[in-house]
């Protein structure tokens, strides 16, 4: 007997291969032990549904979709830079901002002066804009800390985000109060809310977090004369501490005219690789530094951006298995006009994720489906490309595809339940609220 | 006494010519009778908080704003066009979509086609991406039907909504079924829900909702070979008709080359004029067509869109007080290049106002704060304008300005509440879930 039996649905299976998505309509899916035990047309179901699973779920001809996966966030850090957005909308200048501490250094101090605990819950909030939109597992990268201790703190808060419960939302944080209050009027005449869920690490999983250690993130103001020193630190310093403690499952870097040249990524990609790391890459953003070529011949998981990708690049990806992950929300803030080659990439036959980049200077962007959105609007995904970026690409980037990105027998039961009528919608609506339920290794959540 | 008071809370008032989002930190604001009674700082408050109101709620330093004014959509319609936008970026031709029924052609169809009932559902759902961003006034256009029946049957929809209930979300739509359902296993274990709440009209009002005829929207298939009887149907039948009834606050038309001419606006707006109706008008959206000076003529509330406005058409919205209402999500749809002339409406002085323009063909967007942000990033508006646009501004573009759109003392409490550092940050993130509390004529909704 099955654990949890969806019916009523239709399945946006995203198999490729067959109908478009991978659709099958009027299906039911099953849970059985966290995992995914039958996927199928409901009508080819062994037997009656209620004798099937201990609980049905009929879902009123919703779209089920795998839980999404974004595979390139920034989601932890001190601070936000809220101001340097407003004083660069203020028409001030690139020294008013810099003197009034914007910019990624900023970021960074902010970072380092906070508690694990602060970045958890700050983060968390963050994590809730993803998680109401149907994410399932994200990946979050450090990078604002620079320094072995904070760099440590940012990959263990991320961790602690697997099990950290939110307040409810919205919080109920109002109520008469003390003795002088008096009775309040009708619905506000409400008991006392329950107590807050126990915070920072006491609650059950809801999210499969996917760590990255990006010490190549920024050269840090205590280096900045000394940029080969920062790069041995990093690959012969922290590489191997963070391996070590297993905090981290893959290794980025920032390659780029402003942040680190290949030769220096290649130094660090060495050292990954010897301390059995995978590796991904900040690469082409905005400028061309055959920064994928060099991914590529690390047997990257993924490229990252390549708004400046060249043919070079994407033969290389091709031979590798890169994966091209594709970020509209950086490009949409920081107004770029300069494409991804997505028709070339898909020619080529590689591989295209979509995620948010969520981060506070360049996509402050806690939203899939925005992300979805723009791949769609700005970069000319289809909408079944662009699911397929936030789901089963998604899962490859992050060589989880075993584990999650498509509805099959096998994998965990992570899924989006959707209050569509067709899979487009979720590309198509911008800000709308369309996920019904969210599913979490078998368990509504 | 009064009802509630709200403390430990910091006031964007939105009242011009004082601080930055006529700021009050560390402020109070009190409701009585559904008005504002009092604004101010906490430290100015008469006596003890719990004195002074029957509730006191405590807002742990969140900024409260003027409930959002979304002074510019078209909420109510039936279908939608996802289709269309997968198919255009599947690359099908022009003659492909068109067979499948798409444009606003298809809308007008599906929106004859559906009832007044289901238009109000479809609408509510898209109406709860506006409300759970801080929306508290929507406008609402009519011009999907292009018949007098269905125009009406749209107006008294949008009226509708005003006390329209949602089922809560996510709704709880899945249980144990029958007979043979088993025991389940955990919080799935739970009682069954609630029943819905009473729905289509039931509910207590919780959304103020303005609405506008649009009869110059398109020309309806019937009169394909004669536009100028569409014209005086709509001027001579439709609108006396209409404000007869009450069923519309303003008229609107399109003036565009693929809509209608300035001549054909200017017939409709007599009328609309000579029935005691206000006019607003979409004007220089994809070309110059005059219309803004055409509206300015008519003393409109606002001119929208504004894309490739002249400097004749500034001028002559200095004159007349109208509000220029900036649509960022439409550019952003359409991937339009040319801006709005923000600098130069600005150097004017001419009131900008920001809005949604949820519609199903170019902006199916629901997010206000999304629009904050695009206003922001696209259009270059600083925090202070967007936030001001879709507050205060929005509420003048309504002709409001009494009632809603500022902190005030005699204006209705709607109120939003923010989890935020500072009201930047409402036009900085895109998709977080910002808000904490909705207050709809002093009650939290």
């Amino acid at each position: 007997m099955w654990d949890t039996l969806w019916v009523n649905a239709n399945l946006a299976t995203m198999i490729p291969g067959g109908a478009p998505y991978g659709a099958i309509q009027r299906g039911a899916v099953a849970a059985k032990d966290g995992k995914i035990a039958w996927v199928g047309y409901a009508a080819d179901l062994p037997g009656h549904a209620v004798d099937l699973a201990r609980e049905v779920r009929r879902c009123e001809n919703a779209w089920i979709t795998p839980g999404l996966v974004d595979c390139h966030t920034h989601l932890v850090f001190g601070g936000d830079r809220a101001r340097e957005f407003e004083m660069r909308l203020q028409g001030k200048s690139y020294e008013e901002i810099a003197r009034a501490s914007g910019g990624i250094v900023s970021t960074v101090a902010a970072t380092r002066a906070a508690s694990r605990e602060d970045l958890v819950a700050s983060a968390a909030k963050r994590l809730a804009g993803l998680t109401r939109e149907g994410v399932t597992t994200v990946e979050i990268k450090s990078g604002y800390g620079l320094d072995l201790e904070t760099e440590i703190k940012m990959l263990e808060a991320a961790k602690a985000l697997e099990t950290y419960a939110l307040e409810p939302s919205p919080p109920l944080w109002g109520r008469g109060q003390g003795e002088g209050a008096r009775a309040a009027p009708d619905r506000l005449n409400a008991p006392h809310p329950p107590a807050p869920a126990p915070q920072g690490g006491g609650g059950e999983a809801h999210i499969r977090v996917k760590r990255t250690f990006l010490g190549l993130h920024a050269l840090p103001p205590e280096f900045r004369d000394d940029r080969a020193a920062y790069v041995q630190l990093v690959a012969d310093g922290m590489i191997p501490a963070i391996a070590a403690a297993g905090l981290a499952d893959a290794v980025d870097a920032f390659c780029e005219n402003i942040g680190f040249t290949a030769e220096e990524v290649d130094y660090v990609f060495s050292a990954a690789c010897a301390n059995g790391l995978q590796v991904k890459l900040h690469a082409e953003q905005i400028s061309n530094q055959n920064g994928a070529a060099l991914a590529a011949r690390y047997n990257a998981l993924s490229a990252d951006h390549l708004e400046y990708l060249a043919d070079a690049g994407i033969h290389a990806m091709v031979h590798a298995g890169t994966v091209a992950v594709l970020l509209p929300g950086a490009f949409y803030f920081l107004r770029e006009k300069q494409l991804p080659p997505i028709d070339k990439l898909r020619a080529a036959g590689v591989h295209m994720a979509v995620a948010s980049d969520c981060n506070p200077g360049t996509s402050p962007m806690t939203s899939p489906l925005a992300a979805l959105n723009m791949a769609c609007t700005l970069f000319r995904l289809t909408p079944e490309e662009a699911l397929a970026g936030i789901t089963r690409e998604g899962a490859r980037a992050l060589g989880m595809l075993d584990d999650v990105g498509t509805l099959e027998v096998g994998k965990v039961c992570d899924l989006a339940v959707w209050d569509v009528n067709a899979p487009a919608e979720l590309s198509y609506w911008l800000g709308a609220p369309l996920l019904k339920e969210r599913v979490f290794g078998g368990r509504v959540v």
